[in-house]
């Protein structure tokens, strides 16, 4: 197969995002190629103002363009509930319930099996924010893995030592979920966490 | 939800990418972020080059950096033999097979029921190539629609009034297809072509 140059280096490039496979890649470039020059422009130009002025809030860690960012700027918002995340999507997928409280971003690829080393966290702005006395509750809202857990419970007593109520997202059956379909760990969760009605 | 506005923007150009959703704009806008500076501007980099410096090959019209192409440059192919697509991309597919002809790519987004017209499809250097004398078969290679059928009947017809056979790709069930699922039509088709053993 020959492709021309510049249109192979663009599907290799395309190919290094996630979740890209070599038909998405050469779909893309082709639709790309066809796209108007200004289009294609605004495209890459994109790219770069993103990766270029977006960077993590000081203050609790979440990507934006302001320092602190919009979230944390918000006088608006509740300053004694701290929600504590993995990523700045998952901030975005929080923000969807209609949570008012703040945020802080973990912002690690941890994997403990590997680092082992709980301290590759960055914690301090976290213990800045326990010690201030300002907030009453952390809600631990980290993925439901093993990570998540070891992580979950290392912040919760760290929470507690300093007078903080720490909580963890209930784990259940999704709404809209098929019991039938539902794996073991999960349905055994919502079992024991059952409510009454 | 309140997303940072270089990263919004980025989000809004993905989304412009066909089979681009919004989940897997906000994934890959994420995971841009994320790149090393220099990686997204490869990225960016390549979309600008991609669309500056790859263009329709002036003899067959396939996307191309030189002119003519790698393939019409090719003097070991055969002249004789001209495979008709649509896009570029069916060369890409049709190359895989070890395909040794040449090709002419109509480059068209027809919609024959809006259009009517068969004169959009620009083909003045095919009539050349027909003229020539060179040519002893065009394969048409045209995707199985109602559009590609009429163009396909179309092309035929012009080739043989230069004295060229037409042939046409062979329909049937795909290999390691299922005849069980296998629609009507292609299985109407395939009961017509079948061979003898």
């Amino acid at each position: 197969m020959r492709l021309a140059l510049p249109l192979e280096k663009l599907i290799d490039q395309l190919l290094k995002l996630p979740g890209i496979g070599p038909k998405t890649a050469q779909r893309l470039a082709l639709y790309i190629l066809k796209m108007p020059l200004e289009e294609a422009g605004q495209l890459a130009q994109a790219i770069i103002r993103a990766r270029k002025e977006v960077f993590p809030c000081s203050n609790c860690g979440y990507l934006t363009d302001t320092d602190p960012c919009r979230i944390c700027q918000d006088q608006s918002r509740d300053r004694a509930v701290l929600c504590i995340v993995e990523e700045s999507s998952d901030i975005i997928a929080v923000e969807r319930t209609g949570y008012q409280g703040r945020y802080f971003v973990l912002n690690k690829d941890f994997n403990l099996m590997e680092d082992n080393d709980l301290e590759a966290l960055q914690l301090k702005p976290l213990i800045k924010k326990l010690e201030s006395g300002e907030i009453e509750e952390i809600i631990l809202a980290l993925n439901p893995d093993i990570d998540g857990e070891i992580i979950s419970r290392f912040l919760a007593d760290m929470a507690v030592k300093y007078g903080v109520k720490a909580t963890r997202l209930a784990y259940g059956i999704p709404v809209g979920g098929d019991i039938e379909f539902t794996d073991e760990i999960t349905l055994r969760k919502a079992l024991e966490g059952r409510k009454e009605l």
